[in-house]
């Protein structure tokens, strides 16, 4: 920390005192419904959009909404430090997971509701209030010194829960505009609470939909049981046949481009302190009994692939007993890749494997929802630097590296295109419930985070 | 025929005069939606059980709604043959299945619609259509005549499609007054178009909702998967294992107590004018693939047991790609039954073979929620070719002697209670979507049928 940064009237002190209003202006941003997945939200994310923008332009940015052939991209920019200062590029996105299941909500997903150290609501922790952080940071510090010691660039997309299918054209179009030598991106957890992390991999993705059908309608259990064959039967065997009973992915050839991790990485993961068992009371289970046997829960999700049905839907789910024969069943079935693992070939192998073991009498389809390459970073330079000191200096501790099992579709992509490096600190806490109900940010850590981020500028 | 049943003011006539009527009022009991698993529809049921009582009571009977723990008994009762004559028990229920999905119907379940020879709607076939037959075939008799030759009691339930639950403690409270030499059923379909048939045989049913429970809510699927043991993974493993791969059902045991069909019966089925790829064709599936290899069609759906999974439900499975670990899945599973064996003993044994295969971290749950025995009939005696020759007469063909694969759970019960044997002649055809969306019932056997059921009191 530089003296200044915490001064009165400096940016920290400025961000401390402001805290109450940017609580806020973020409950606004969250109150937004901004599910890109289903096309009745659209308005919303676009009215995200537009927040976004308007809120960027009052923190002191340059603000546009931009269009893409989905969802629009909200883009900021601080250019003052000069064309030969350096770019750093700001990557968030501002829509959300679907909220379902409802009634697992303790509060409206969409009424930001403030209990017991938590700010519970859709997007809180990913993405909106971890971007929100960002410019709140860039406000601060334009606001107590109006200027920054780099050139900034804000890029938050509409379409990251969808897979970011428009991003990378967009940045394609934009690439001049886009330079940065480095990318930050604050959308994962940190590894326990109060200690602060930077990342070193995350899990690619491959997501699927299968499809079985047979009848043309609903049939009578009883009157064709037996004879006709039944596509949820016949889809429920398949999706047991992509695992075996020790946890392995039973797709042929899965495997082939599976590297183990490095001994020195794998050390570094056994030596952090993760309390398997508390870990398994805080997600609701008796015992972590997910993945391939024989390695550590860490490992199997920082490191190992993964396959897991992330829906179910056939034939009669309501009240009471009703003996149909269903006409179609579909699944949603996604898969976490590790290095070198590409979705494109993992969707090749799962045709196949499908393909080859469809039985007779049902049509089987395989459709591929989206995919991600696997990442892992570059443990070194100036930034790098900087934001550990950032972090040690706001949370008191040094920050660990941590792996993440989940997939930020776009890191992989942004780096190379842009030829940057990546910077990933999160600050949302394991058990945030992304992508669940009661999704949370912890205010300490948004608060810490906040900190963090000012701090950031004066020690690049 | 006796020339009396057809002459003019006979009760033939009366019942062919009548027709439009009788379609009119058949229209306004099929708009009720009695649907009986459903609590929401609780107030429709009662009310199908009231207009039920009402008809019969204008129909001649005496009639009147009787409680039972669940949905109500409409009876109705004609005694004027005398203490010394035989009754005849017409058992029919007038409670519906659920509608769903109902996008796939083309006309309204409760709006019944006439098109190109069939009436569609929910009971048309399954059973109001069939048991308001029966009363219009009473209504004629007693219109034209003022007499029937025997005495009748008209038991109409209303919990048929839920299994039954309360019929049972009501006959025993009622036992006396239900004192019948037949009972007569008429909720089943026809071997073929034009072609009547006598059942001798229905399936029994085991039917069991299968729960898989995990995290305490859903989870992120990067940030938990390859750890955390997803329930839905662990499901369609457990329902995989139900069947092997040549459609023998796999839980051990299961098999023990099935008779094989005797071969007089096997050859009858083997006679019957039975039509692979029409049947395959109609219900819109390239081959019959469904049930155990190396048994025809007819053979795996009549005297063979089946495995079907009815529904299932988990996680996500709206528009789009959500990366989730569901906390749970659920699946319904229903088997269907042959002599010897009984839904208590399929319970034991299913409840046993998914304990046995529960993998860790999930917890696994079984709910029987309900049973039916299977039934053979006696094929001889007075009522049965009574009802050979008032078949003969109104289709212009000798019923042929056909299983069915459905279960009526009632007719094993009803049989041993009163010691009486069962008659089932059904009037829906093949395909007539009893259970599924566009349930219909044909005209041409609706008129024909209650021809045959008019003169079945003639040929007693």
């Amino acid at each position: 920390m530089t003296a200044a940064t915490g001064a009165a009237g400096g940016p920290l002190q400025f961000a401390r005192n402001e805290r109450r209003r940017f609580y806020e202006e973020l409950s606004e941003f969250l109150r937004i419904p901004s599910v890109s997945a289903k096309s009745e939200h659209d308005p919303d994310t676009a009215r995200a959009a537009r927040w976004l923008r308007d809120h960027m332009a009052a923190a002191g940015l340059e603000a546009e909404v931009l269009p893409t052939a989905g969802h629009p991209v909200a883009l900021g920019e601080w250019r003052g430090a000069g064309p030969d200062a350096p770019t750093l590029l700001v990557y968030g996105h501002y829509d959300v997971q679907p909220p379902e299941p409802l009634d697992l909500w303790d509060s409206p997903p969409f009424e930001p509701s403030v209990r017991d150290g938590r700010l519970y609501a859709r997007g809180a922790a990913d993405d909106k209030g971890q971007l929100f952080m960002h410019v709140k940071a860039l406000e601060s510090h334009l606001a107590a010194r109006g200027s920054l010691p780099v050139n900034v660039v804000v890029l938050a997309e509409g379409e990251e829960e969808i897979g970011s299918p428009n991003l990378l054209p967009f940045v394609k179009q934009h690439r001049e505009r886009l330079e940065a030598g480095t990318v930050v991106i604050s959308d994962s957890a940190m590894f326990a609470p109060g200690q602060p992390s930077l990342l070193y991999s995350l899990r690619g993705l491959a997501y699927f939909e299968l499809h079985a059908s047979g009848p043309a309608t609903d049939l009578h259990s009883g009157a064709y049981g037996g004879a006709v064959r039944n596509p949820a039967n016949a889809l429920a065997a398949l999706l047991a046949g992509l695992q075996e009973a020790d946890g392995r992915i039973a797709v042929p050839g899965f495997y082939d481009d599976v590297e183990e991790p490095d001994p020195e990485a794998l050390a570094r993961v056994r030596a952090l302190p993760f309390d398997e068992e508390a870990f398994a009371q805080e997600v609701g289970v008796a015992t972590l009994a997910g993945g391939e046997k024989g390695r550590s829960p860490l490992e199997r999700l920082w490191a190992r692939p993964s396959c897991d049905i992330n829906g179910m839907a056939s034939g009669y789910a309501g009240e009471g007993a009703k003996t149909v024969l269903p006409a179609r069943a579909m699944a949603k079935v996604s898969f976490r890749l590790v290095p070198n693992q590409t979705p494109e070939r993992v969707r090749t192998l799962v045709e196949r494997h499908v393909r080859n073991n469809a039985p007779e009498g049902v049509e089987v389809r395989v459709a591929a929802l989206h995919g991600a390459r696997p990442w892992r970073a570059k443990l070194e330079g100036e930034v790098f630097e900087a934001a550990a000191r950032a972090l040690e200096a706001s949370f008191g501790r040094r920050p660990v590296l941590a792996g993440e099992g989940g997939t930020i579709p776009i890191v992989v992509e942004l780096e190379e295109l842009l030829q940057a490096d990546t910077l990933l600190m999160g600050f949302a806490l394991p058990g945030a419930n992304m992508h669940a109900p009661n999704e949370w940010l912890a205010t300490d850590c948004f608060e810490r985070g906040l900190d963090a981020l000012v701090r950031l500028y004066d020690e690049l």
